[in-house]
């Protein structure tokens, strides 16, 4: 090294620097007392190089009247990208520090702070648990609470988590939605899906007396409720419903959370509130499973909420989206009479429109999307219950586009009779 | 509502808005002609005021010798973030812009080439995949891959992929880990999971003429190999090893690529590199499912990557990591016989360590997990074959710590014999 220093004019250090890289990467070994050896480095194939792909067109998820986006344009995207510059500008360690499987303590802070303010579930911070999102907390929760294998599930409802069950080979009950909601069956399964502040995909909130049923039967047989709270913050009159688990005397509902409704899909974050009585369970749990919620986004969110940028994007959104929904029940409740119904729940990011019989929901669902459209067949969410009508999104359609945007669906529908 | 409104001095919408709100809480029901009625609803408990919970103390994860996680310290901290600053600050729709559900193109490209370069796999950016980490692009893979249930895992081996496959119900195959690695078995399963570059967790590569044999046996069986290259970056002498998806000339191999080994777990992300034939068949599989990868940290990751900061810092820990290896394996070398023996694979985040019979991993571990170590029983990792030994981390001990922590280690054993 002295010589190859004095030969390149560099100093030694730099040189061994080189060489010490060489030898980390396998490229040369020292030999005790013999100094330098270049590897044994079997031959790889040369490839000749590789063509830059052109970018493929994004296949575009913009169909129209979608249901359950949330438009992009009203996501705060200056003052999100000004928190997570913050972070990553003040406390960098935030970005990567895995202080605990649950997540990061200022967000889980937030989470339970909002969850009182909006939802009425009172929780300390220990015991909000992050996720990957919605259908990860799900998952989670079900893994570590069903035991003997029993479930029930509101039909229609949320395919997913009927797949789910259906493949983990549990005995899966299907609660079938009525016009006053799902009820507490005789034999309440060991654990019990619900959407009570907003079902879906139907719509409506389940009555007070339900859920304490539900609460009551749960108690009494050591079962669980799982309240998928997806999108309770837009309703359009009046308050929000408080959550279930806000009556969660006995600990016995787990909360599920997710930003992807409220916020955006891109950060992937959900989250568990647990009852206190199965923090530790849900702990122990986390030691042997893969997964999780990605940190990046997680103390950038907190400063987005504690500075009450969350809670004015959230009233933003709803002020926003109540527009469009008046908008679009408006057009809808002009359509002919024999076409179908809605019902007006004021919430949501989308709408239940029953067919009448003549016309098939998965048949005018496809004419529609060749057309553009993103309506979803009701068919798609039933299990067992005969459902035929078209789930339809609002949220991302300006409010005068929605005239236009809903007679040619009218006329797409129309032309499928029979 | 008017009689009220007049009583309480209101304007009579402010008291149509609380019934309203009333009615969907299901606190009164309106009856058709007859006004409104309280609903049935059992008396509600009051929560005295929530206390507010001191931050609990962290669980550390930084248990001495844990097998498999990386330093932090050697984590490029400022970098990343400024990497990640810029990108809210220039590009923000990219921490949001759902374009694809594959994931950033930009980043798709990166690793392309990425795995191009160092694993010799050849692939355009459209065969990417973006996950939540590698636990979901291998559960991704299972789901849309297996169709007649079978599937083959390395025994021992990665045991929450064992669960996942157990728990969906399939027929699950073992294959048994012997000194040159494992073998393909007379009957090929319909999916084979291997990790042929760094068997986990016992270390060593697959031979070339083996992994050939698999890729023949899937042809012929129409079967998948589905690739975990989890760590294959830190390869201590010689090269990285190609990975086996080099050789999928027929487009039977998936590859698994996981950015929690060489970069940070914090940012959740793994990928899928698919076989051309699979692309439109995992496009369709994914509008079926919830998950996916947080996009936040994407495009950050894509710049940090195309600027080569991600190469330099791969380098960089592998050079780290190699120092500790030797000085591990120094310190293990001079144990005394009678303790087990391990092999020199120089390679990988961890050393499996063949404990003689008379020291018992289970018992072992615990005593030293009493004790502040994180090392872990091999009889944790196996499902039929008997292994018994410690897995024992090397990454996060700088070297000058080994020889104290190793021989702390050692009498732990020592006392536990029997």
């Amino acid at each position: 090294s002295r010589a190859l220093a004095k030969d390149l004019g560099l100093a030694r250090s730099t040189v061994v620097t080189a060489y010490d890289q060489l030898v980390a990467e396998g490229y040369i070994e020292a030999r005790q007392g013999a100094g330098m050896f270049v590897c044994d480095v079997s031959p790889m194939l040369r490839h000749e190089a590789s063509k830059v792909a052109a970018r493929p067109v994004p296949p575009r998820t913009s169909l129209v009247l979608a249901p359950g986006l949330p438009d992009p344009d009203v996501f705060p995207l200056r003052s999100w990208a000004r928190a997570l510059a913050r972070v990553a500008r003040n406390t960098p360690e935030a970005l990567v520090e895995q202080g605990d499987r649950f997540g990061n303590w200022a967000l889980r802070q937030q989470i339970a702070r909002y969850a009182e303010t909006w939802r009425g579930v009172r929780a300390s911070a220990d015991q909000v648990l992050m996720t990957s999102g919605a259908t990860e907390a799900l998952e989670l929760a079900l893994d570590l609470l069903v035991q003997e294998g029993s479930v029930a599930l509101e039909d229609p409802g949320y395919q997913p988590a009927w797949r789910y069950c259906q493949r983990r080979g549990w005995d899966c009950l299907e609660l079938p939605v009525e016009r006053k909601g799902v009820s507490a069956p005789k034999h309440m399964a060991e654990v019990t899906i619900l959407t009570p502040s907003h079902q879906f995909p139907l719509g409506g909130a389940l009555p007070l007396a339900s859920r304490q049923k539900f609460l009551a039967a749960a108690i009494a047989r050591n079962g669980w409720i799982i309240e998928d709270d997806f999108d309770s913050e837009f309703r359009y009159s009046g308050q929000p419903i408080p959550a279930m688990a806000a009556l969660n005397h006995q600990g016995r509902c787990i909360y599920v959370g997710t930003f992807s409704k409220t916020f955006s899909h891109a950060v992937r974050l959900g989250y568990l509130i647990l009852p206190e009585g199965l923090v530790d369970r849900f702990r122990d749990g986390l030691a042997h499973r893969g997964g999780g919620a990605a940190l990046t986004a997680q103390q950038a969110l907190a400063d987005f909420m504690e500075e009450g940028l969350y809670d004015m994007h959230i009233r933003r959104a709803r002020r926003t989206y109540a527009e469009r929904y008046a908008a679009i029940t408006d057009c809808l409740a002009r359509w002919p009479d024999h076409l179908g119904y809605f019902e007006r729940h004021a919430a949501g990011m989308k709408i239940a429109f029953h067919l009448s019989p003549e016309f098939k929901d998965r048949k005018v669902a496809e004419a529609a999307r060749q057309q553009g459209f993103g309506v979803r067949p009701l068919s798609d969410y039933s299990t067992s219950q005969p459902t035929n009508g078209l789930l339809i999104g609002f949220c991302q359609s300006p409010p005068d586009m929605l005239p236009s945007q809903t007679a040619q669906l009218r006329e797409i529908i129309l032309s499928r009779a029979g």
